[in-house]
């Protein structure tokens, strides 16, 4: 089979040599594919802070890696600020990013100096100035237009602009700071006009509270969005950069420009990663049956969650040459839901075997963390860094 | 609020002494249920041998209960199994259930004792016959009409009639047993008359074999798919046993109906657990917003995974009474896709507040063991046993 695009002849060696000496599955992560990652987002968008998504990929050696270059910690729990803290980054480099908190955990993050705080409910607002007074916070705000992201946002996060405009004021009177605006695109956002019409409503937002409640915001976190190399093409990253920052300028003169905070998570990690599974089994329903389904020892509960409903399409590769036929792509577990790619035809090697193995190619971000606990017995994903 | 129909209010007060004592969130199993159902089963299907299925809940007190009430059991790992012969549990008690197994799965069951195996295809028959020589097969047949089940079965598993009569030839060929036949008519099963189309199907592939191959099977093998009590009625228990008992009646002489085997796990674990969450927050989008957003600190990937496109739809309940309004349910990720309830309406007490406790009843199977290892950095769902 070819490798992916994106793959280099030299990348692939190193992922095979350090992969062939350990026992499937597991997920093979390369530190130095995250730090190239870092360094082009931050050249790409100099004038941002960068806040790096834990969730995307929580392992020790991630985190460490990020710290030392300097990156700022985007943070859903108090279990994730145990570990950023843990590498010695101070409370200024962390924000809370999860607008579903408990008191406690509220209480949690300001004894622990962290002062920034993402919201986007009156609730949530009220707990923040009884528990974190005195603290910045960002409203996250409802942004359409999702559809092209391959693992959308739903309506679960952010409130419409008016109600952001109200909690702006309401945070000013509880004695906090209305730092900035947030929103999401979407994860792998592959429509990048949809950050133009966000920050157009952001936009709206900072004019209003100066006008109506003379507050002067000072941030826009654009969370992520920007993505990995999967199956469906995408911009390359450069035209990322130049469309964003162009819109960013439409709006904002350029001595207006906000504080920009970026929020990356897949687009840093993903790349960095390759899933490494053995085929279990290959057979037919029927003897007549024109596809194969091809078994491997890892599932959507051990790893490719990210699967569920195709949303996801990783480069699926093996090393056997030769004709390729379709085929469907399965896990280990009874679990009737347990099949990765049904509808989405991959094609494999005729001659792929029982106990060769599959590649599953940009597979650091969102897998490992995802994993089950024991579903039928089968223990969480492991993953190797090199 | 009302408590649900099947919980009694003794029951209640039963869960409710022990989880006021205990940290949300959590699951709280209750053996007394799931001696219960056990004995009602087998009283129901006093014919069959009934096969824990491991993989619902694989809790070490479940399977100690289970083992100790003569259970046999249907397993998915080998990591299943050694959790079930810690237990004492004799290698003739158990079934390797997974039609999908690696070679050195075989040879360690075999090594265990285990001689009685799933298969659907030709490649895993072939690898049984290698690394689990003489062993008994019995052969999944895929059977349509899983529609009435809420979480149906795919093609996944199970091979056309047809060839699971090649199968058995080559089966005898290899020198394994021919056992017998399985099907599973999905998880959760609401409509009865599933069972009799699969059932005659059964039919059909017992009198081929013995008129064309001279095989004689001796077995049936059910499966599961009897429900758990959720918010969509089924029918009472006694009326699966009575309508199935008849199906078999009817395709089988009374002399001739083979050994029959259920695999239950749904039905037997299900009912037995409720999982206490802590309301996180309560919000709404805007201020004219007609529903609530109510947050929990459980949700899709810490133990309510089954409410994958709603799915499983477990009744939920509040210690508040007074006006009920509808709700969206959600869970306290960061990922969008962490929302239980958006379509179906649930309706909680507009006096429900944070901080508030709320009781996810009949989660007792595929919660715990589903939940993700530490997605946003969270723990996987802890379960208490009562």
């Amino acid at each position: 089979m070819q490798l992916p695009e994106h793959i280099s002849s030299a990348q692939w060696q190193r992922f095979k040599a350090a992969a062939d000496k350990l026992q499937p599955p597991f997920l093979l992560t390369d530190l130095g594919i995250i730090r190239e990652k870092y360094l082009e987002l931050q050249q790409g968008f100099d004038y941002a802070s960068i806040f790096y998504a834990v969730k995307a990929n929580p392992d020790d050696a991630v985190i460490e890696l990020l710290a030392g270059l300097g990156s700022n910690f985007d943070i859903a729990s108090t279990y994730e600020l145990d570990k950023v803290l843990k590498f010695g980054v101070e409370p200024h480099r962390i924000s809370y990013g999860n607008t579903i908190k408990k008191r406690s955990d509220i209480a949690y993050f300001h004894k622990h100096g962290i002062d920034l705080f993402a919201t986007d409910s009156e609730a949530d607002l009220r707990n923040i100035a009884e528990f974190a007074p005195g603290a910045r916070i960002y409203i996250r705000i409802l942004t359409e237009g999702s559809e092209g992201a391959d693992w959308p946002l739903s309506r679960k996060f952010g409130c419409n602009p008016e109600m952001a405009i109200e909690l702006a004021a309401l945070a000013k009177e509880l004695g906090l700071e209305p730092y900035g605006i947030s929103f999401h695109v979407g994860s792998q956002q592959r429509d990048i006009d949809v950050w133009d019409g966000a920050i157009a409503k952001v936009k709206v937002v900072f004019e209003r509270l100066l006008a109506e409640h003379d507050i002067q915001l000072k941030m826009i976190n654009m969370g992520g969005g920007f993505p990995a190399n999967y199956i469906q093409k995408t911009n390359e990253f450069h035209t990322y950069c130049e469309a964003i920052t162009r819109f960013l300028q439409e709006d904002f003169a350029e001595e207006d420009v906000p504080r920009i905070i970026l929020e990356p998570g897949r687009s840093l990690v993903g790349d960095a990663g390759v899933i490494v599974s053995e085929v279990v089994l290959v057979s037919r329903k029927s003897s007549t049956a024109l596809e194969r389904w091809v078994y491997t020892d890892v599932g959507k509960f051990s790893g490719l969650i990210e699967t569920l409903d195709e949303a996801i399409k990783y480069p699926v590769y093996a090393e056997r040459d030769g004709e390729e036929e379709e085929v469907i792509l399965a896990g280990p577990t009874c679990d009737s839901m347990d099949i990765m790619y049904e509808n989405h035809k991959y094609t494999l090697p005729l001659s792929l075997d029982i106990g060769d193995r599959l590649y599953w190619f940009s597979t650091g971000a969102y897998t490992t963390s995802y994993s089950s606990v024991e579903f039928n017995g089968f223990p969480p994903l492991k993953q190797y860094i090199v």
